[in-house]
């Protein structure tokens, strides 16, 4: 980013029942149009059940569920960051302002974004031998891991090829291939950062560094994808200043991911079932070596460090006595607070991004979708479920 | 493709070495094009061999492989035909001549295939439990199914996002989209195909019809999208009867893959494992309902109809004698026979289209790549090996 002060952009409540308000809204109208491409895409019977399946809209029996749409299939992060950024860029210094109130251009590209985190839903949950995800059994459980890994890999292609759809939504060819590129970049980061996710469950000494990187190329490279492509639809590259703006842009859902990520760490131990419909601690008893582990794995005494390590070294689950005593180690040393604090940190980056993105002062106080952006980095880094 | 007698392209004679020779020469260019664009996108080192090892770079130490280049990782039929149908199209009556002798240009395509076509069969060798590929352990087998996948899905999203470099090479923006969105395409049917071919093994009434279906997705597919790909890149498509040209390229790889893909079938049964590398009659003992057997279960008589389909119905390997049962009833109708002339009928259609693909005789005469395409349809469906 540039030298010199951003303009700060800072919200002064946290407006978690707004921000999760406009998540619903969006969420109804991805949902129509996932459907819609997958419908179109996929010509095998078979095939568009096991998706409709893992997306919550049919049942294992793959008769449909009537269940409210857009509830089941998860928060819908990513196309709600694509849409927002997307909006906010229409109506920013490079914006083409007259395209903020008309979603049905940006949405093939925030249900790309859906359809490709879902593909790596599927094979994580093959690979981390997951049998719940969302309350309900994982697609491999009812097909199969063979068949399963078909399901994702048809979802990764799907998820790059429905972009095909902004050419004849009235994108420049150019900005399409330049979108294109990016989530198939994004995706090669995924590979890489889920592939280092397995290996440290046998690595000893991975330090906050290289976890950060890890969740950078897992989880925050998409979301990067998500604002910064969001943003490019709406942008007419040929004013001076655009392409910093991008970046920018591509910069705040970065930061916005790691602070998702870490606050995901944190809840996965000290959230309540009720609230992420995971049972209490679980990330504790499967010895997921989390944020707070590495940090009370740096930061404990040298007997509690012993005893962490051992713990983590084993296989299985851990027992409730052995859940108490990591519980108790994660105490003694505020490993919760150590972890939160980098989330707040990772937050306080993404808002200073936006304020890059933004390009000025006014804009903010004329756009409402920068203070939703805002909102949505105060949202991921307080949530409780 | 449109009414009238197409230009009749025929070899006179099978120049399998010849075809052979421009198939080793291309795969070296090809193998130097993958080896550029791994260093370029994957930064993991571990990732990066693991790649290397399953491309055949590095032993399963991830030690260099002295062995030759372009040797050990198969034929490169995907980017073959790539090459070949550029150079054909671009001395063809809508093509840029001058780009007929400039590989350079084609090769980040004709190495997006291979790595597409790589991750297929990384995946493919979990799902179905194989232990050796190309005379060397599959990758699962050294680093595990969980990373295997990982692996596989890397491949797949580099092959995607490699198309970017087209671009730095003096494409349009809209060449390269199309390219991209045809090369998706191509992917979202192979992962149909794939799902298609496992659920056979299950299933009883699987006739010749629905078999070629599936091998349309999983094989046919991406070599429709080579030879389209190619031919796309060097046409210039502002010129009348371009489009038609190019549709006519992609069905010449269309049929060329299904007799590729049949031929396969015929030597997975009657190949010699000194050529196939294969052991002999391995699909016999595996229970593959590969199209010879289809065929025998429509043909045979209804006591051999009976014995084939109890065999076929079990699990795990079939033995020696019960191989040989096999053999007998495919001998008593002729399926290696009948299985062969569809391979022949594929290769007709191939031709047939390639003289729709020229455009007028006159090309033929000066273009000595179509002669190299018609070549080729003939190896595929004439091969030992």
């Amino acid at each position: 980013l540039p030298d010199g002060e951003p303009v700060g952009i800072r919200t002064t409540s946290v407006l978690v029942e707004n921000v999760e308000q406009v998540l619903r809204q969006y969420a109804a109208e991805v949902e129509a149009e996932m459907a819609t491409i997958v419908e179109d895409e996929v010509a095998d019977t078979w095939m568009r059940q096991a998706i409709g399946y893992h997306l919550g809209w049919l049942d294992a029996d793959f008769r449909p569920l009537n269940e409210e749409v857009g509830r089941s299939g998860g928060k819908k992060l990513r196309p709600a960051l694509a849409i927002l950024s997307y909006r906010a860029a229409a109506l920013g210094p490079h914006g083409r302002a007259w395209l903020a109130d008309d979603l049905s251009r940006v949405l093939p590209f925030a249900a790309a974004l859906e359809l490709l985190h879902n593909y790596t839903l599927i094979h994580d949950d093959i690979q981390d031998d997951d049998r719940t995800r969302r309350g309900r059994p994982t697609l491999w459980t009812i097909c199969g891991t063979a068949q399963a890994i078909n399901v994702g890999n048809c979802l990764h292609a799907i998820s790059l090829h429905c972009l095909e759809r902004l050419a004849n939504r009235g994108f420049d060819a150019a900005d399409v291939a330049r979108l294109s590129a990016a989530l198939a970049h994004a995706s090669v980061e995924l590979a890489i950062g889920q592939r280092r996710d397995l290996a440290f469950e046998n690595e000893q000494d991975v330090g906050p560094g290289v976890y950060l990187e890890m969740v950078a190329g897992k989880t925050a490279g998409l979301l990067r994808c998500a604002s910064y492509g969001g943003a490019l639809l709406a942008t007419d590259g040929s004013r001076p200043g655009a392409a910093k703006s991008l970046t920018a842009f591509g910069e705040f859902g970065m930061h916005l991911g790691l602070a998702f990520q870490i606050r995901d760490d944190v809840l996965g131990i000290w959230g309540a079932e009720e609230d992420t419909g995971k049972p209490s601690g679980s990330d504790i008893r499967r010895r997921k070596k989390s944020l707070p582990i590495i940090f009370a794995l740096q930061a404990a005494s040298e007997e509690a460090f012993e005893q962490l390590s051992a713990l983590y070294s084993l296989g299985g689950e851990l027992t409730t006595s052995e859940e108490a005593c990591v519980r108790r180690i994660l105490g003694s040393c505020a490993a919760a607070a150590l972890a939160q604090s980098q989330a707040e940190e990772q937050r306080e980056r993404a808002l200073s991004a936006l304020g890059w993105a933004a390009g000025n002062g006014e804009t903010l106080r004329t756009n409402p979708f920068l203070a939703n952006l805002a909102e949505l980095a105060d949202f991921v880094t307080h949530r409780s479920s």
